[in-house]
């Protein structure tokens, strides 16, 4: 991704459809102000604090899991019917942490192998570069997630000695693809998670934000087998700068000398050694949006939902008028129901060369597919994020975009212009 | 150190040398309000943003290496003697997360390893365990570090096919110990380092707490040959609720396609992977603490040194009251100079089974030495840490560590009483 920043730095007056920051335009830090006198009012009110206590929790070192577990487990319970027992939550710096730490923890040896549904977000495979555990590529396919694949991959893995210990995937509103996967493919993959003994790493970043109201279960709601290691995030539902994400965790394992405990007092260990613990005061600003939204995540983003879905309808009728089909401009686009990102196909490649023309001649930023994985057909694929641009930007940056693509597929294709 | 939290959650009402965690007489979650504002202002006056990019800069994902670089290094100008390049500092989750970062960064493959001065803090050890890096323990001595033993444990790693990459320690007021070195050995110290081609990676946590006034040099500030990795923390001199660290690593390194770059730059890649940036809000608190005392961390902090100095002194007094020269007792103890820590010899075994007597029977918690590697006489040693307890504190824990002694000692040791 640094190619991109340094893009982004030299055009800096470039349209980016490239990052996938939550939108702007609702800041606002006396919230963080509100949000911690919310936290600290909790303690007292709630948890029965003394105000030594109080400081000393928003103040000093604290817990290793974290000190807004159970908000999380109300929240849970509120918004994905997921009952989670507080200890089984692990509160990171960021999912980014909670994803090290989960890769941390299952890689014994140089035998260990995660699967994760492919293109896939660039920071699963960071995460298990740093723990050296190589990643299987399991095509996503039509249903999110190819599950006679994501069978074979386990088991040839096997058979080369490997053990195959889990799969990413992000089955709502992926990134990079914008895909959801449906309520059957949910119900078979858990299946399929049983009988290749696998577990599944749930990353859910972008669920709350549907375009159509529809919600689907998570795989952790309907996951009766302990299959769905959860892995939270509120960079996007609660506030970035604030850098917490979270784990559910709620595994029986056994450790060194066979007691049995929870996976997350595993990952807390593990976390001693990496960041000690989280920012009480950080999650004292995450904590206190939860509490001034009655742990509702849904409700607390409704503006920012019907934002990210006004963008996605813009994008799509945008796409529509510049490339209506038939016109020969051999460029297609996916229909995701919400998130922040959709992938356009196009008749060429879609490489770091043409970013770069496209950057410095047309002035609009996107993502090669190539950077999120080998998938077949990534390098005639392009990643257009619409979380953060506005909806005149979007405008001007698909003129671009048209320009861009008639250029490359030639004079001859005359329709693709507004 | 979990026996150590199980032990103090089972006897509450013990006093305790344990923690190594920062007074929290001054506490006020009043100034993490000021502290934001403060830093708020700085952004809208000393940097020139305007109000959408103070509130992007607060509140989205922000720039891996931190924000908070620039007040970072006028603090190491004014108090260190330190001129370092805002850009070779990386702005880190507490001090833990730089040594990770700075590790991972070290260790290549299985013949890299660490040195660390023994006993050495249980963060080294731990970050170490978990990038898979042996550690190789030189033994402090009289002086803080024993430095032909590190010439010859490098020298010995290498006959062993090892790549010996640094030398880990706490030169000043260290953790356990409580000792630091003196200036011919610091010189010295970097002398070796060069001749034996070693980093040293100095952590100073407790540099500022210093109980007579006398501040040395750090290693940092003598170091004309960028040996130094210099590690910081502002868990006791800023907040420890805020979990902010960094790490100066000014070393020039080439990267795999041979572009020479900031060694700071590696680790800012492997912190993308691992926690994507620092919370931009607990990096403002710190901030806004570094501004409000214009960037001078030894005034910002006068009252806490003043009460780690009074508590040693009384610690120190109380230990001769109680064990006299010639009063058989046998128990001896180090006279640091400043600092959290001090180490008393006993002539018993201070291990886990007798810290379970000392809490249960005595009311009085203190860390076994043992806990900090396997140095020849760490079994009849104890840390004891008197950064968090009050006067009386000390005086009643003394009181029921003599106790103790008496009983472990024997009768016949009457002078063991105050």
């Amino acid at each position: 991704m640094n190619f991109l920043n340094e893009i982004a730095l030299r055009f800096p007056d470039a349209v980016s459809f490239a990052p996938g920051r939550p939108y702007e335009g609702f800041f606002d830090t006396g919230l963080v102000h509100d949000y911690l006198r919310r936290f600290e009012r909790y303690l007292r009110e709630e948890k029965g604090f003394d105000e030594a206590q109080v400081r000393r929790t928003l103040l000093q070192y604290g817990r290793t899991k974290g000190i807004v577990h159970e908000l999380i487990a109300r929240h849970l319970e509120l918004d994905e019917g997921v009952t989670a027992d507080p200890e089984s939550i692990v509160v990171t710096v960021g999912c980014q942490e909670a994803m090290f730490l989960t890769l941390r923890a299952l890689r014994a040896d140089e035998r260990d192998v995660l699967l994760a549904v492919s293109p896939a977000y660039v920071g699963i495979t960071g995460a298990a570069r740093l723990v050296d555990m190589p990643v299987l590529e399991v095509p996503a396919g039509p249903r999110g997630v190819d599950l006679e694949a994501l069978a074979r991959v386990a088991r040839t893995a096997r058979e080369q000695g490997l053990r195959p210990r889990a799969c990413y995937l992000v089955p709502d509103f992926s990134n990079p693809l914008g895909t959801s996967l449906d309520l059957a493919t949910r119900r078979e993959l858990l299946k399929v998670a049983e009988r290749e003994d696998l577990l599944l790493l749930e990353d859910n970043p972008y669920g709350y934000f549907s375009a159509d109201g529809e919600r689907l279960p998570t795989l952790k709601s309907l996951d009766t087998g302990r299959r769905v290691v959860y892995l939270g995030s509120f960079a996007k539902t609660g506030l970035p700068g604030a850098r917490i994400g979270y784990v559910v965790a709620d595994q029986p394992v056994a450790d060194r000398e066979g007691r049995v405990g929870l996976l997350a007092d595993q990952l807390s260990k593990i976390k001693s050694m990496l960041t000690v613990n989280t920012s009480p005061l950080a999650q004292a600003v995450i904590g206190g949006k939860l509490l001034a939204h009655g742990c509702d995540l849904r409700s607390a983003n409704e503006r920012e939902t019907e934002v990210y879905a006004g963008n996605l309808r813009r994008l799509l009728e945008g796409l529509a008028r510049h490339f209506p089909p038939g016109c020969g401009s051999g460029v297609t686009w996916n229909v995701p129901r919400g998130g922040f990102f959709l992938v356009v196909n196009v008749p060429f490649a879609a490489d770091e060369a043409l970013l770069e023309v496209s950057a410095r001649d047309h002035g609009v930023l996107w993502t090669p597919m190539r950077f999120f994985g080998r998938g077949d057909g990534a390098d005639r694929q392009i990643r257009l994020s619409y979380s953060l641009v506005t909806p005149a930007q979007i405008d001007v940056g698909l003129e671009r975009f048209a320009a861009l693509v008639a250029r490359r597929v030639g004079e001859g294709v005359a329709c693709a212009a507004p």
